[in-house]
């Protein structure tokens, strides 16, 4: 039996206006911008005049740790979104933008995947609305404003050594990781190291995605620190007087987008950040205004459970006020049986005891979930080779943990496929009260909240800190920063700091190298690992083989 | 008598949806790409299904050397025609878009003026549709394509010293202007010194402003040259294999963006090349829709007529097959007083002597339009302190020269005051055939081109090129690219290369410092002069005090 690919199933999609789809969340017309016909904004006015409504309730999907057999986070949110309405509920999907600097190097994705997708695909993966864009546009002028200061006398008195705001451009260009600036004489500054992250790993695309409102994004764009004095006392960016202009770069970018999935439901798209030193989660304008449309509200966090999910309860519910009634854990038969030990090349055929033994990657997530007060869910995302033994397998390992599995078969059938879990996930969310909360307060000291996090969440002995993070920890509490939530960095493949540890490892430590503070998006980040922030093209760029069909059509793009 | 200011008139248009301004012009709302509601693309697929269509009258708005006192000669543009509306003809403007990072160095400027201008402001002077972003996302593409190209083993055999293709942004940025790049070691690639330019600088924006389709486009975009090798020979774009996803990044900017007067007629914003290394005219397919669509199409290009006008009918006519029914000539009363030796503090009071000294200014460029063949109309873009006898004296004049100057006082009144001017054009098109041609064939050599601009155009005793010069052109003969226009990069203040030459200055000459190659946009450029493409933000940036009021409205941008 041959499956079509994601990008066949996405151009033969029927789409609808997205008028019609606006209307089904009863945003009118006038209150839809939209972008072509088959994108929209939804206006800040509106945005405005739905404050007093009652919130819908929030579902979110979370995975294993992720394996190179692939979980399937987005195409189920997908589809249990597709789920949720076809058993008649009004649920709408919320997920993030992709950034357009990968696609050009490794192929792009799709939002989901089989039949479980957001389209229009070719868009979400190119431009979009722009928004990248305009991040990219309000980050660069902060960063020409930096030096234009110091040209002209730089009466702020900033150490140009310690300027600590890069540049950003969206693509993939390792050449300007690192470079010197303001090179050819007077008339060009004074020469300094710098270098270029790309957008989506911005301060500034993290405050986009927890801004409650302009006024919101416009402060907290003024708190970031982009630069350092001598004596070491920090330069903001409204020192700059960034912080306007930088707003009105935004305001378009702040309100969030809609799409729609295959089967025509209502797709809120909007903020992409990075899920290492940054939350990895869309944004909160697109989740609290789709919970004021829909009854129910599915949303996804970057990476597995330890990392996104961590990071979707303790920064985004905390600091947005938003409480979920569920969690979805992903779960692939494929996946388990690699986190039992089992080689990608060796995942054909049947093998129980592999995925027996890969299960307790999956139970410590689902205990980790329940720690946050909040019930779960597993989701079996089917796979066609996935046998009736092996589903079994993972299903009496769940309820053996106090939770339910559920097969879905979104991917295959869509919603038809997810109609079970979509009323399972109702049942228990109407069953199970969420008593949910943070695992620690915001008063805890922000060692003692990674050390929590490294605990509580990896299971590691401990987080190792030297004393130069320490007190640069203490510095940063004394400064008034203390009741920041910790963003950690650490790798998506294993609980613990090695990608190559799967399962549900015991015994080890979680090394802090390095810690960062991002005081406009109002978290610290904990750096335990190597983290890129500007990939490289490979060898043979995808670009190479990215053109335009005689149809007008992208390809190679996917 | 207090007037308004451009912002103000501008908030108080009474917009039309997008859909109706389309309407005007026989597109389809289906055929229209909308961006929010006020702004919208023409789809590829209508462009494609008019073009057997006849096509209208081309009518070029230029101007003498530009002042300090102002021309006015986007406004004349939009005013014409909205005048040509109103006296019953059915008639679309063409203008360029404008660049972002401008707008936070020196005040934003609207689309015309006062009653004549192009709405909405905000929007256009921000990120508008997304081409500007488009264009720079295509362009950094390719630089992050060569410098991994050569870290992949630079099998193309690229001289790092002699990488042409440099970067860019959408921002003012000095420090960017010279960099070293690929420092920090072996990940980051072989260090080289390169720079920024900015977007509006990018040959890939002369590209998209000639381009006549999207295969078009491509062609053009492999056809740029990105670097030589040792022995000198050029890589190509098409070598680096960029210039397929480059088109598939511009799929959509081709697509010409409409919006509207004040008085809700359809204007063609699309494109905007510099107007001194690339030739400073909106693009060729929004101008050869707009001809497919409207009767009438007004148009106009950069700087004065010595510049922009020369390089819109020798280069983007030749290239577009476009043939121009008139040229209007913008002069203004204050703009002849300083061409005849008055500063700008002294222009106030009558004085019609200044005015008769600086008419000979508008005269060259009157006999040079006519030189292409092509009927000239004067418009005296009417001030309020103009007084009679002033206007007067240029009427006299420009009679003496055997055209007709009309007084058109669109500024003050919109189209009311623009009537008779319009009245003028079609008479002058009505009764006088167009014989247009460029004014050197395209099989002259390359330095005699340069040679016949400077000579015939400016009226210079010769063009300087040193023989290191004659020989690059001559290379550039050798390889096949002899039979290009050149594209001119000079001062627009004056016929000569001193900016403070007006009136009609003989006895000089035009010293060309560097030739350039545009092998993609398909000129070559003369560079005669310091030409910035990168420029720099001033010691209070605009930025500072641009931020969103209570209402939600720009403050600051204007």
């Amino acid at each position: 039996m041959a499956f079509k690919t994601d990008i066949q199933i996405a151009r033969e999609a029927s789409k609808r206006p997205i008028q019609e789809i606006g209307e089904k969340l009863g945003i009118s017309s006038a209150d839809l911008l939209p972008y072509g016909h088959d994108k929209a904004k939804v206006s800040q006015q509106f945005i405005n005049s739905v404050q007093d409504r009652k919130d819908g309730k929030l579902i979110l999907v979370t995975a294993i740790n992720p394996t190179p057999a692939g979980e399937g986070k987005t195409t189920t949110t997908v589809g249990l979104g597709d789920g949720l309405n076809r058993i008649g509920k009004n649920a709408a999907v919320c997920i993030r933008e992709a950034s357009l600097g990968p696609n050009f190097g490794m192929k792009g994705g799709a939002a989901g995947g089989g039949y479980a997708q957001i389209v229009p695909m070719e868009e979400m993966n190119l431009h979009f609305t722009g928004d990248f864009h305009a991040i990219t546009s309000a980050h660069s002028l902060l960063s020409a404003m930096i030096d234009n200061h110091i040209y002209w006398g730089n009466s702020l008195e900033i150490d140009t050594r310690r300027v600590v705001w890069r540049r950003v451009v969206d693509m993939n260009d390792r050449a300007l990781r690192q470079i010197t600036t303001s090179l050819g004489g007077v008339a060009n500054g004074f020469p300094r190291e710098a270098g270029f992250d790309i957008t989506v790993a911005s301060e500034v695309m993290a405050i986009l995605c927890l801004a409650k409102n302009l006024e919101d994004l416009q402060t907290r764009l003024g708190d970031m620190i982009v630069a350092y004095r001598r004596d070491k006392s920090p330069v903001f960016a409204r020192d700059i007087k960034a912080h306007g202009a930088m707003t009105v770069l935004l305001k378009d970018a702040m309100q969030p987008n809609i799409v729609q999935t295959l089967e025509n439901n209502p797709a809120f798209v909007h903020g992409g950040p990075f899920a290492n030193i940054a939350h990895g989660c869309n944004s909160v304008i697109a989740t609290t205004t789709a919970l004021k449309l829909a009854d129910y509200v599915v949303t996804e966090a970057g990476f597995g459970a330890d990392l996104g999910a961590e990071k979707f309860l303790n920064i985004k519910c905390r600091k947005a006020g938003l409480a979920p009634s569920a969690v979805v854990v992903v779960a692939t038969v494929r996946a388990m049986k690699m986190n039992g030990g089992v080689a990608k090349a060796d995942l054909g055929g049947e093998n129980v005891d592999a995925v027996k033994n890969g299960c307790a990657n999956l139970g410590r997530h689902i205990e980790n979930m329940k720690s946050f007060g909040v019930p779960v869910v597993v989701a079996i995302n089917h796979f066609v080779t996935d046998t009736d033994a092996e589903v079994q397998a993972v299903k009496d390992y769940v309820a053996s943990q106090g939770s339910e599995a559920v097969l879905s078969r979104h991917w295959e059938l869509g919603s038809e496929g997810s109609a079970d879990l979509a009323t399972k996930v109702v049942e228990t969310i109407e069953a199970n009260e969420s008593n949910f909360a943070p695992i620690y307060p915001d008063d805890m000291g922000l060692a003692d909240k990674i050390n929590t996090i490294a605990t509580k969440i990896y299971r590691a002995d401990s987080a190792q800190m030297d004393q130069k993070i320490l007190n640069q920890l203490k510095e940063w509490e004394d400064q008034g920063y203390g009741n920041l939530p910790v963003c950690m960095a650490k790798t998506q493949y294993s609980f613990t700091t090695d990608p190559n540890e799967r399962g549900a490892p015991t015994g080890f430590d979680i090394p802090v190298r390095e810690v960062r503070l991002s005081a406009g998006a109002g978290f610290v980040v904990a750096i335990c690992g190597e983290i890129m922030t500007m990939p490289g093209l490979p060898r043979v760029p995808s670009a190479e083989s990215i053109g335009l069909n005689d149809a007008g059509e992208v390809e190679g793009l996917f």
